[in-house]
């Protein structure tokens, strides 16, 4: 029997992923049970085992739900089940954080998974991100506002992860595991209008693919790649301009502060980003540093703004003639 | 009586466009009879001849729809009553391009109104484009994928082109319009689903709006000041290591072909828009050179392809050994 498109389709991703590894090496992946999770880990065993590779299943126990328990217990149950060499479950603990549920949600699965990897000896984790997920990262990220980073969606490699499933569409990762006759558990999180990418899928996407023509989702799949590349390349700029600003012993964290003379000779789009360094190395909170902010650092920088730059953080920008300066903001009593 | 917000709102964009012309300076205003183009001719009546610029009201009749000659005369008859130094009609025909009617009836209308300029001696054209305008131009960009190029929305100046309204909102050029009593012409192809842009004015950004929170459209447009800036960045640093790479006599045009030796050193977000110029130059068609032929180009470059790629203008590119080639695409017969 020839093997199925969509079963294929998981597989070429996984391939892609791992075929730099070597026997015995250690790949853990993420699998909370459903559709895209279950499609990975079973490409996985499957790929991973040709190699040589030793695939550990983990499953992440959130405790957000009532029975989160019960179906990491399930989860682990069909990892053995396909036949990964060794399962683990990793218990989280979120706390309300600045950034609302998902983003702490998220930011503890990376923090055990990471615990676990390290523990493990793994060289990669795999993650189960789709197309569709990817879609959705960049429309969300649309409505944030902060420039290509943000529509940049999701990284297909990072650190000791990959996300094999980034060229792979949602209903491929179901219909796979159908072909398979995995059962899949449908995460309610993933119905509840509470939670804007739920609202993207459900009803976003949908109509932008009826006004504007079948293949949106793809379209902005591939729009992150290119933007990624992008971003990556005027990031690694701003980063090689600051740390050579910082080494002439000049830099925003000697007493000097930063010299603008230099800054005013890069492009735009790198100023800024220097800048936007500077504030982040003075103690600015990144996930609150946005546009309206860099913007002001910029007019600052140029002259085109007079006085201080409130930035989150308590830190305050200032110029003093050709450098631009950071201190704390005064609380008032 | 006070300013009313929307007319000030307005005014203080075309003041920040014409600020630096002298007086005596001719500036073209572009209407339509439009609420955006009325509310622009309006505050630039004023704001021009506090500067003493002479300020010239110029209206394009399309012929693409029957009457449009009578609405082209009403718009002249309103700019007249507005207080304009002189009116001028300039009349485009549209032959049926490549690119769809919107495409074509675009650049036709560009062609006239560079024509009237350099007649007048006009120092600048102001376009009446609102914020809006910018939301539907990123929406339409997304959904063709060709990356940050796309998604960077109109230009807020060009040549001798401005368009002092993009941070202005339509409601408030038709509040601007309702105001000051003039008199708005409703264009018949703005409610025409028959195009992509009405249908993401309709009913694509409203749903975004609902769905995503309000302040969308705003968000759209500082996305595309940010990505402008990154586009810019990028295309300046391949268009010099493209020159550079000309100028050492071993470049694309020469019969050595582009040496991809330093095309590797490059960030891949630079290397693939040298790869574009250098397919361009070779005369490959840029309204029709996608993503898809950029990534096999870079993909060629690197040698993760082998054989050659075929390029929309009947350009065939191919390597040998470190070098890039283009040569005619053999036509069949």
């Amino acid at each position: 029997m020839p093997l199925h498109p969509a079963v294929a389709a998981v597989r070429r991703g996984v391939r892609g992923a791992i075929s730099r590894l070597e026997p015995g090496d250690t790949v853990v992946v993420a699998c909370s049970g459903g559709a895209d999770s279950l499609a990975l880990t079973s490409a996985t065993v499957f790929e991973g085992h040709k190699l040589g590779l030793r695939v550990v299943g983990a499953t992440v126990d959130h405790g957000l739900q009532p029975g989160s328990a019960d179906q990491a217990a399930r989860a682990i149950a069909q990892l053995a089940a396909l036949g990964v060499d060794e399962t683990a479950t990793v218990r989280v603990e979120v706390v309300g954080g600045g950034h609302g549920p998902e983003a702490a949600a998220r930011q503890a699965r990376y923090d055990v998974l990471e615990q676990l990897r390290e523990r493990l000896g793994a060289v990669l984790v795999l993650l189960g991100h789709t197309r569709d997920d990817q879609a959705e990262t960049v429309l969300l990220g649309l409505t944030r506002g902060s420039g290509a980073r943000s529509l940049a969606g999701m990284r297909r490699t990072f650190d000791h992860y990959a996300r094999p499933l980034l060229d792979v569409t949602r209903d491929d990762t179901v219909t796979a595991c159908q072909v398979e006759g995995l059962e899949i558990w449908d995460d309610p999180h993933n119905d509840d209008p509470a939670y804007t990418r739920v609202r993207v899928r459900r009803t976003v996407l949908p109509v932008l693919e009826e006004q504007l023509g079948p293949g949106v989702a793809a379209t902005l799949a591939r729009t992150a790649d290119q933007l990624r590349d992008d971003v990556d390349a005027l990031d690694d700029q701003a980063r090689s301009a600051y740390d050579g600003l910082r080494a002439t012993g000049d830099g925003a964290d000697g007493s000097d502060g930063l010299p603008l003379g230099p800054v005013s000779e890069l492009h735009r789009a790198v100023a800024s980003r220097v800048l936007r360094l500077a504030a982040l190395d003075a103690g600015a909170t990144g996930s609150e540093l946005f546009h309206v902010h860099v913007r002001a650092l910029v007019d600052l920088a140029a002259g085109d703004l007079s006085g201080e730059v409130r930035l989150p953080g308590h830190v305050t920008a200032y110029r003093d003639r050709d450098h631009l300066h950071f201190r704390p903001t005064p609380v008032p009593r």
